[in-house]
This record gives structure tokens, sequence and C-alpha cells, in this order.
């Protein structure tokens, strides 16, 4: 890949400076799906390996405004991935017990154990977004929470979990051109909530709380990509390039059993050796 | 699918009496590799409708001996499956915290909501077999659990849980066979327990066990299905079968957004009229 999309830390980020139509030097699909079903391949032996060895986890934190494809990139870049090393969290409106709690509380319980690939789909994150943007926390408050989820990061991260945070930058007209696609095909139409509508007059609102978030929360142990999303194929295949890069700084490898293989001989029928 | 492998209700079974090598009619993959693609693509629009509609959800337990491919069958079978709808909990011994409630109760924490499916990778069915094995209990406490068992599965059907219990049926000769495998294979040698071989002395006991299991625990609403599981493809066939057929009972379609359609129109921008 020619660029992994890092953003950069200890710098004000613009949105505006981003182009979410970008798709490198690639003119379309076909372009990529070579490498694509090569990269696949590998995420699929990097996850055995991982679930093998259970030294470490994956935490990958899925952000962008309505439309900008979380659920699409979860079922297309991550089906096909083992099912029993890996769970997908989508966070709501939290209920009555979760608002009872500190608001890391009921991400906290959802983080993987070692061995495990988690997604959230949406994340903590709104609690300093949505809630900014309609004036439920204060710029005071907005800072707390910003130290908070940094030590929360820090957290996990020392506890051996990878934390792969990706924004999914669209565009304004791109998200109404979705909205519009939904509400015309007979199996997307459920997915429609008015309430995308009315939140996307907050449009700029919503850019400019991301990237206090950005400019606030982008730590080496848990880095913010942001990913070009206009094109669905260019997003799919970027993010496919982010997973497989971060369990291959890992160096995976098949651990052997936990007693020596020279004391199963006794153990096995006869004429079974083992290598 | 010729036979749908539910076994007969209010009936002693012996598990000596169905053959691990059973393919019905067919000879290899490649006779049901055309049956079994057209299958997956059902499996994958079944699960979208689900998900949509939420009324229903799926639970699927699958219970075998050691190596008779539980893990196999999830990973082939059920990667491909939309993850956002789809968790796989896979039950290992209790923990601590888990041995001081009742043995339904860490099992009842992870069923699945309205519009998801839930795999679990050995169950509570565990309660009534390894702990009968190893006489950790009597036959009375394990009548008392039978009928735990039977309270609770009607528990979730009342509530529109579809629940298709399936154990996957191997030979003993097979298991060995499995088992050496696993320490020829560099990158299976790891899922190697020296359990696995200690416990292969309780076959028979274990067997047994089973027995009981599908001659008191199988209702209309919750069946056994015995899947012959010495030949992987036809395993994964069956299985995949049993999935399709459980939802397409359901007759699922897409449900419309919850606001009526002609009200929509004032919300969209000028041009956008949904049909």
């Amino acid at each position: 890949m020619s660029r992994n999309y890092k953003l950069p830390r200890d710098k004000k980020i613009k949105l505006s400076q981003f182009d979410p139509d970008d798709t490198a030097s690639f003119k379309d699909k076909d372009e990529v799906a070579e490498h694509y079903a090569k990269l696949k391949e590998e995420l699929t032996e990097l996850q055995d390996m991982l679930f093998a060895e259970k030294k470490h986890s994956l935490l990958i934190i899925f952000q962008g405004m309505d439309c900008s494809g979380k659920d699409g990139v979860i079922k297309k870049v991550l089906s096909g991935v083992n099912p029993q090393g890996f769970k997908v969290n989508s966070f709501k409106k939290p209920t009555i017990e979760e608002s009872a709690h500190d608001f890391l509380w009921r991400a906290h319980k959802e983080t993987p154990e070692r061995g495990f690939i988690t997604a959230f789909n949406r994340s903590y994150y709104e609690d300093v977004l949505i809630t900014r943007v309609h004036n439920q926390i204060d710029d005071e408050e907005a800072e707390k929470r910003f130290k908070h989820i940094k030590s929360f990061e820090k957290l996990l991260a020392d506890h051996d979990t990878i934390i792969l945070k990706i924004f999914l930058h669209i565009s304004k007209d791109f998200q109404i051109q979705k909205i519009e696609e939904r509400l015309h095909n007979p199996a997307k139409k459920w997915k429609f909530d008015p309430s995308d509508l009315l939140e996307r007059n907050y449009w700029d609102a919503y850019q400019k709380a991301y990237e206090g978030v950005f400019t606030n929360c982008n730590s080496k142990e848990a880095p913010w990509h942001l990913v070009p999303a206009n094109n669905r194929w260019y997003r799919d295949y970027v993010v496919l390039g982010l997973l497989v890069d971060a369990l291959k700084k890992l160096s995976l490898s098949y651990p052997d059993p936990e007693i020596p293989m020279e004391d199963l001989i006794g153990l096995l029928p006869m004429g079974s050796k083992p290598k």
C-alpha cells in the first residue's frame, strides 16, 4: 500500500485537507483485486496464529459519519475471519444501566481477551462527539474525557492489546446519495433512520468534534487512521491492509503444545510419533 | 437434502445405530459443491433479513466428542456470515464466578438478542456430560438438570429464539487419526491437549452420557440433530443445510422504515422521492 493514512500526532487536524475521493494511484476495483485477495489470505493466517499464540489481542475502532460505511466495511472486510476468534460490538444509545456508570464502563467489558479480535462499530468516542455537537458536555468536560480515553487506551496497550482506530472519511454529498440509495432499495430501506437526516444538519459541528478527537486522542499506542471512504472498494482495500499490517508487526507464530514433545510419545498409541 | 438428521423424540437413542461415515447418496465433495455454494448464498441473505426484521434470534448449539470438528464447522460454515449479527461463545471450564452460580447462568447471559445468531461451541450440556462421566453428579442430579435445561430452552423458544442443537457424530478411530494429525501439523500442534488423550479412555461413558441427553432433552422447540462427521465435507454440507432450513421456516422479509414513506418526502432534499 502506498500510504497508511495514519494521522499525524501533536498537530491540529483539519478534515477539509483530506480528500474523501482519494484512491492513491488506483483507478478501480480491478486494479487492487489481486492484492486484495492476497491480503485476505494473509489475514486468515495471521488471525489463526494470533488465536493460537494468545499473547496479543486486537481492538479495531470504527468511527465515521452516518452512512460512512461502518457496517459495510465490517461485513466485507471482516466476514471470512474465523468467527470463533472475532466479535463485533455495536454501541447504540446507552441503556439506563450503562448511563449509570462512567462512560468507559460498557466498552471496557467488551475489550478483546488475548488471542481475539474485537471490532467496535462506534465506541466511547461518541461520548466526545454526539454529546459535544448537542452541547450535552462543555469543553472542560470534553478535555477531561480526552484524558480518560488516553489513560484507558494506555491501559489496554500495556496489556498487549493492539488498538487500531479507523475514521471512514466521506463527503457531505456522498452521504445524501447513500441515504437516497437506502430509500430506493427494498433490502436496505429498513436501515433508514429519520434521525440521520436531522443529524445531517449538524455536519459541520460533527467534523469539528472529530477534529477535536484527532487532535487530542491520537497517541503512539492508539493511532488514528483516516481512510478515504467515498469509494467503497478503496475503503475496503485500505482497511484490510491496515489490519494485516497491524498483525504482521506482532511477528506471530504457532506455539508448541504445553508439554514437551518427548513426553507425548508415551501417551500415544503404538506407531504414532509426533515430529 | 435427503435427510435432516433430526433425532426421534420420546425414544431411547443408541449412538451405535448411527453411522458416522454416512454421506447419504453422495460420493465426494464435488458432488455437493454446487448446492453448497447456493446454500451459502441463501444463508447470507436469510441472515441479512433476520437482522433487519429483529423478530427472531437463532441459537446453534454444537456438541461432540473431542476432535469431532466443532471448531472446524464454525470456521468453515459460519465464516462468511456477517460478523455484525453473529457471535460465537466457547464454553470452557467454568471460572470461579461462574461456578458460584447455577449451571445455566453463564449461558443465559450469552443467548442471542432478536436479529442475531449465536453459536455455542460446547454449552450447558457439558454439565450433564463431563460431570456425569466423572461422577461429579449422580443420576438424580442429572434428572434435575435435564428438567432445568428443558424449561430453559422453552423459555428461549417462547421468546422467539430458534434453537438448533447439533451433535457431530464421529467414530473412535476417526478421533485418534485427528489427534495424530494435530501433532504432525505445525499449524495445529498448539491445539493438542493431553487431556484429550486421557478423556479418550472414557469414550464409552461419554457415548452413554450423550444418549442420556438425547433421550431426555429432545423437545419439539429444541430438537437434537445427529450429523455424521467422519467426512468433513459432508458434515459441513449437512450443517449448512440445517441452518438454512431453520431460517427459511421463519418466512423472513425486509421491513419498512418505522415512519410512513409519505412522511419522508418532506424530510428529503429536493428531487429525492422514496419509492
